[in-house]
Formats: structure tokens, C-alpha cells, sequence
């Protein structure tokens, strides 16, 4: 039997990490580390700085590297994509799996945010571990979203009371504004989906790297900070070569559908 | 000056407080605790129980206890009646700020999951900090929610692929399933609104007191299990005397709408 634990580290912030966490991340003998590409190498090192900081300096643990399969992001068919890029993602894990972890090891991955929010590792993880071909278990360890992360450093709540709020994509927001909801927050906005809102009175706070030295957070009605929004967002998209953002939306009284 | 933080400490299990969490538990001077009545001293011991597991021994602390005002939660009109309340509780809040904090001191509130979802606190201190009779700034701590903590007890994803989650509540699931959603998490259901989906073809993972010793999950196809989860809330309500619960839905693939 081999261990695999699906830790969720938080949104940038290394203080981020629960108790929980780093009661498991005591437990992991090798560490699973994915490389897409060199934009993304920060990312790698601040994994290993949670290491650094939260694991028992008596502990022996490894690092195991594999390259991240790519995938095209402005794909028609994008659940075919993204079902092929699973794919592809599952065969480098049970590779990790086969040649990095001893029988009677724990294995983890240390997932940005929370695992059970726009993550495929639970799936990929599961898939394997119901094929049987390995012997595995496998646990999840929940972390702060970077909505959760947004939201407290605007000290702003993610429902109106009593209300819902539609957790979405930029691809999703892009098709119009969720029905019946007040509050949206969007995740993997690769688009300036935001931007499709523009005629409509809504709030907005954004906010990248929060909880990080990059940190740039703006808030304001839409239609007077989106265009301030896009353009820093480029800039740091450009500047840091990568960009992990989110944002908070909340349409105003006199608009509510 | 007098500071205020607003603190997540995650949705039942000690375990879940971050970092970030117990480096503000120890700036800390006051706690202020709500009773709600006997029935929910647990969750104050629960509170108290975090403060001595992860405040140093060095450092001088006091708690200050209020009764919380109560409300009617069979109201038909519920927005008014939850703005009656949070101006209660506001009035309540004015006085230990006023009362049992001295100026320069941070006072806190500890929250059960994320202060950011379905929690009145954020709202209510911002409303005092903007009156401005009170010289007053906060801070807000996010923490692990308990639909959070249910995903990772179940091992599970919030999201389908590329898809988008509501976060509603019993009160609204009532009123019908969210158009154009395949998830929906479901907090603050008084009324087992699951029921009202029990012709369709959904999963469910429902979880109470996830991660406490008294946890109980119950995972199915809903049509299955509705009526035991039925049962188990009600006798788990009337053995404990209050239920902290929550539930996923998955609508399966020729459901989805």
C-alpha cells in the first residue's frame, strides 16, 4: 500500500497553511513536484519554502520532479481538452507513483488554494487509485481558496445575507451573469470575462497574488476600475510571467435578475 | 484606537486554524464570546479550547461573554427580520467595544469557518466602523469552511470540470434547483430542502460536525439516502442540541439543466 495525501497550502501566503496541513505534510516522504514551465518555477519554490518552514527539522523527505503536460487554453472543445490533458497528467502520476514511491511511503502534492475548488488532482488521484493497478489510498487536506484570501483582505463577505453566490469561471461569466444570484466569484479568468459586464452596476473587488510580497489588490464599481484592472493586469501578468488572480463580484440592488 | 479581528478558525476540528490564524490569536487582548443559549456552550468550550491550544503561555488574555440576541427563524419575511437581528447584535457589539476593550487593545471574534460566508460579524463591525463613534479598525482572518472540510472528508471536488458552483442555502434551494449549475453546496438548511430535489438524479455527500469527534457523513445517490439523512439530522439535532451541517449536490449528466 502506497500514500498519497492531497494537501491544500492556501493562496500564496505561507501563513496560509492550517495545523492540519502541516500535521500531514509531517508524514510525506516525497513530495510530488510538478514544472510547467519556467514562468511558473516561483510557484516550485514557494512550495518548498512551506517545507522549509512547517516540517520537523529531524524529518527526512524528498522531492520528486516531473514536467507538467501543457495543454491549449483557447481550445473550442475545452472539457475534451481538458479531459485529454487528464489524461495525460494521469500517466505522470502513476509514473511518480510507480518509480518515486516505496510501498509503506506517503506521496503528496501540495495544491495552491483548496484541492476541492478548480484542482484536478483529486480527480486524476482518484481515477488511479480506482484502476487498481497501484495499490494506493489517498486523503485530502482542505485549504483557503484565493476567494477566501480576497475576500478577508477586502473585509468583505462573499454572500449578500441570505443570499447565494455563483463560484464560476471566466469562461462561464463570459456567457452573461448567473441568474438569480447576487454575488459571483470568478476563477480562471484567462479573458477579462469581467469586461462583458460593463453596461451593469456592479461592484468588484480583484486582487492577484494576495497574501504575497507581488500582492495588487482593486476594488471600486466596475464600470470605473475595469479598464485600471486589465491594464495591471497585463502588466503583471508580463512583469512576474505568471498571475494568480480572482475576483469578487456583486450586482447592486436596482440590477438584481 | 481600538482594533478588532475578525477571526476564521474553520469548521469544527482545532486542526483547521491557520497559521496566519494563530499568529492573530496571540495579538489578541479581549474575546468577545455570543451565547446563544445552553445548547451551544459547546461551541463556546470549542472557542476556548483553540485559545489554549494555540496562544502561548506568556501572553495575558481575557474573554468577554454576551447573551447574543435571538431570532425567529420561521419568519416570512426574512430579510427584515435578520436586519432586526443584526442591529440587535450591533448594539451588543457597541457595548463591548465600548466597555470591555480598552483603547490600543485588539478584541476579537472567533468564527466558525470563513467569516466571509454566511456570517453576520463582518457586517456588523463594518457597520460600527463606519458610524464612527467608536474609533475602531479590523482585520479579517479567512478560515476553512465547513462544505470545505466536507469535500475533503469525501474526497471530492466542488466543481465539476470547467463548471461552476452555487453556494445557496436551504431557504433558496427550496425554491428550486439553480438553472445552468451541475454543483450546489448547501448551508444554513433548517428544513432538509434536499427533499425538494428527491425526483432527480443527484448525489449527495451530507456532513455534520465534520472533523469534530461527533462527525457523521452519509455519501449517495440522493433518492437513496434522503430519507436516512432525514432521520440521523434529526436525532443527531435532538442528541447534541444544536447540528453544525452541510451539504454537496451533484446533478448527474442527463439532469443537468
Amino acid at each position: 500500500m502506497k500514500r498519497i495525501a492531497i494537501i491544500g497550502i492556501g493562496a500564496g501566503d505561507p501563513e496560509h497553511v492550517t495545523i492540519q496541513a502541516i500535521n500531514a505534510l509531517n508524514r510525506v516522504d516525497v513530495f510530488f513536484l510538478l514544472e510547467k514551465g519556467d514562468e511558473k518555477s516561483q510557484l516550485i519554490e514557494l512550495r518548498k519554502e512551506v517545507c522549509r518552514r512547517y516540517i520537523a527539522k529531524d524529518r527526512v523527505y524528498r522531492f520528486a520532479d516531473a514536467t507538467s503536460p501543457d495543454w491549449a487554453r483557447d481550445t473550442p472543445d475545452y472539457l475534451a481538452t481538458v479531459g485529454d490533458l487528464n489524461r495525460d497528467k494521469q500517466a505522470v502520476f502513476e509514473r511518480l507513483f510507480a518509480n518515486e514511491l516505496k510501498d509503506g511511503e506517503c506521496g503528496a502534492f501540495l495544491v495552491w488554494g483548496d484541492p476541492s475548488l478548480y484542482d484536478s488532482t483529486i480527480r486524476i488521484v482518484e481515477a488511479i487509485a480506482q484502476a487498481g493497478a497501484q495499490d494506493i489510498e489517498f486523503e485530502v487536506i482542505a485549504g483557503i481558496s484565493s476567494i477566501q484570501a480576497l475576500a478577508a483582505r477586502c473585509k468583505t463577505t462573499l454572500n449578500s445575507i441570505g443570499g447565494a453566490v455563483a463560484i464560476t469561471t471566466g469562461r462561464r461569466l463570459s456567457a452573461g451573469w448567473p441568474e438569480g444570484f447576487e454575488n459571483a466569484a470568478v476563477m480562471l479568468d484567462a479573458r477579462d470575462a469581467y469586461k462583458s459586464l460593463a453596461g451593469r452596476d456592479v461592484d468588484i473587488h480583484w486582487g492577484a497574488y494576495v497574501g504575497m510580497k507581488e500582492e495588487i489588490v482593486i476594488s471600486g464599481k466596475l464600470a470605473d476600475v475595469a479598464d485600471e484592472i486589465a491594464r495591471v493586469r497585463a502588466q503583471a501578468r508580463a512583469q512576474h510571467g505568471w498571475i494568480m488572480d480572482s475576483y469578487l463580484l456583486r450586482l447592486n440592488d436596482r440590477e438584481k435578475n
